[in-house]
């Protein structure tokens, strides 16, 4: 775990989160960690009054707390938030450095010459850039990772190793992606002959495009457009091993947990909730805010409703009605 | 989307995929497109009376579609053709030029002295080819991939960049490999000492073989067999993130959807579709043209049979049965 | 498959693997092989009387069985083990040598100069090995892998091609990694922002820890901790395409098979077997011993006991509750 050299005040901490201190605002911060390993320096947080007391028994130098857990009697200093853990999250970026990096391109990456590199970009060891890509201000490339002709990434970005991003895609700001992951592969569509049997081509010649504060996790692949766009919006966070098909269009601020699969042409609509494991068929609609259970399965063209409402198996359905489903089969056996 | 500079006229597209024009058969075409996104040039396909309507208000240049389908007075050129969706398809080879290449080893690429590269193969930056590999003509190897000793890849085949071909894996003609693709790692096979308790590896020095016109999604694995052989047969495709265990034997033109898994000595006959996150049990046979839809699981050593029957669920049974299954399980909920 | 070029006498292969010979132990053996494929020179194993036979009418030169398979007067001789297929995994590594490999840097790899290479290492081609990092004697880092700065790499392991190995992950000795694997990554931990509705990244800053003697399948993913350790126990093997999530706690010698998805703070205890597409919820905890067959799920926070004992289906239940409960459901639809 990574320590700042140079500790920060705790009020300076209060500051950036947005909280206020209660007891020493001077105490210095050198780290955050959990309750159970934190060491001097550190800052923790804690969302109950059960683990209040823990913090407070640790070798941590200061606790991120809700004001309903607050004690203004504490034998370390508070920090009160309104959302104790998004606070937590926030001081991470003041305590926890980012790794080292090297502005500039190694002098092993290859970059073509129409490219076009803005300000303080990191091209690691290795990288290929190719024909007419553009990566934008601030944006770290990891070693050995690919970036198609005409691609274009925005800044602030973060791309770690050996991922692949295939010619044209389009990546806004802020976005991190993964090890591994792989962007702009063709969709998976075949037509096939009538006469012989055998499966040709369709084109894949679409696009792809990722909006700004996406995070995709490591050997995730995302097909481009067969025709048109896959499109994956702002603020959308995926995680590893995930596929999305061809034509696909993901809403904003929707999670997609590991392993979960869209088949193409599949809408998900904002704020959905897609856990690990979901396969979801072609042309299907995931309503607004939508839950949908771990290993759920959604036929091609089913469309799911209903802002915060839990789906899960296979087909899915509401979780209530699912569950009276299998309590209502476990009944069955016991009768015999 | 590439378009082409010099655009050819309707009839050489009519010519090239096998069907007559009902209108101007000079009208120049540069590109294809869906209709939604059709610009000035474009070739697009319907295949029923209401997407013609929509087809003859775009911007497209020419339409193709069915004889049933077709007016023989349109506000646009037609292209009749037996099998429309096949004719696009065949069409976009045309009008679709293929990103440009490089003829040639990127002096960035390692490859061994003793390794074979036929004419006008295309390596790509950074790639590393093995001591004793082929690789065929007209084949491209995309950027940072890896070709392990003694590997033969045929003619024609476009591989994409960051992918592993371990040693001695044999690829056929015209095979597309997607990024992040591994290729003949090993099988996972142990056993069990039953002193220790601990498990030893069992060899795994087996092949791999790919048939010619095969294509292979992004990130999908491959094992090679253990004692014998893993293939994948002529014409197959198999989607992204799939993974084949060790000495399955996956038949012609079988169809393999995202995130399907086969374990070790599967195998799947010809024509077989298997829909996307399908499980499929060790030494379990899916006979020819048998379909198996998503999610769908088959216990080891299962044999399920029947040309375009489809089964469904875990253990998978025929769909209707399935069916009546859910809705036996649902009515039973409803009387409570 | 690779064969010796100098050929052993079975005696010498009966002594490796702890073992009697019936008939002439001077039989030179060049390879191993399946009895479908076995050519002059190689060993086989059979473990019943069926496969004897074969074995004895193949070309194998000798044949690795049980003692109570074993006939006193076999046409070929035997090499008698008390765990037969273990012997010849043992045997195989013998009989099959290893790949060439060079020691050494290769000059295209890219080594920090505050790395530490022991002896006898190999690090192939466009290798990249970052700030600190450390690797053991007689380990082998395959072409375009990546390792992060201050990743720690023991003795005698084998990393494949194209793998990335995120900063400060730790790896221990005898360690077998694929191709395209990526160690270390973040894990997928978010905070919503209750007023913006956003998404906030929480730190992912923990660390990755792999034992001694663990393998890992190609494309797996396997993230860092968030604030502590995720631990992957010695002996575990986990195949290809396999998801672990932040903070999991993987005991040793178990078995995880491809594609089986772990999300965060997992507990599985020594022994267990984890079949494919299995898919866990954070905080459940996998006791000693239990097997969880294909495509099983389940529950956060759910524990699972009981050594041997196999559990199936969504939410995982005992194999013969579940399988009681398909019966019935099939029974209902019978009646009607």
């Amino acid at each position: 775990m990574q320590r700042l050299v140079k500790p920060l005040p705790l009020k300076a901490v209060a500051e950036f989160v947005g909280g206020r201190v209660i007891g020493d605002e001077d105490t210095p911060l050198s780290g955050i960690s959990s309750i159970e390993s934190a060491a001097p320096g550190d800052l923790v947080f804690v969302e109950d009054a059960k683990n209040l007391r823990a913090a407070l028994e640790s070798r941590a130098a200061a606790v991120i707390t809700a004001e309903s857990v607050a004690k203004e009697t504490a034998s370390k200093p508070l920090l009160i938030a309104a959302q104790p853990r998004l606070a937590f999250a926030r001081a991470a970026k003041l305590l926890c450095p980012a790794a080292d990096r090297r502005h500039g391109v190694h002098p092993s990456a290859i970059v073509h010459s129409s490219a076009v590199l803005h300000e303080n970009v990191t091209v690691e060891e290795r990288v290929v850039i190719g024909e007419r890509a553009e990566i934008g201000e601030n944006t770290w490339i990891g070693a050995g990772s690919v970036i198609g002709a005409d691609a274009k990434i925005g800044r602030d970005c973060r791309l770690y190793p050996n991922l692949t991003v295939y010619s044209s895609v389009r990546i806004g700001n802020r976005v991190i992606i993964h090890a591994g992951a792989v962007l702009g592969s063709d969709g998976f569509g075949y037509v096939r002959d009538q006469t012989t049997g055998r499966h040709e081509k369709s084109p894949q010649i679409g696009q792809l495009e990722i909006e700004d504060d996406v995070e995709i996790g490591a050997n995730s692949t995302i097909d481009r457009g067969a025709l048109d766009m896959t499109r994956i919006g702002r603020g959308t966070k995926i995680d590893n091993l995930v596929h999305i098909g061809h034509n696909c269009q993901i809403g904003e601020d929707v999670i997609i947990a590991a392993q979960t699969g869209l088949s193409g042409s599949i809408v998900i609509e904002k704020n959905a909730v897609l856990g690990g494991q979901v396969g979801i068929g072609e042309h299907a609609r995931i309503g607004e805010g939508v839950m949908l259970g771990g290993q759920g399965g959604v036929l091609p063209n089913k469309v799911l409703r209903g802002k915060g409402v839990a789906f899960w198996g296979t087909p899915a359905q509401p979780v209530r009605e699912y569950l009276k489903q299998l309590a209502a089969l476990a009944r069955l056996t016991k009768k015999e």
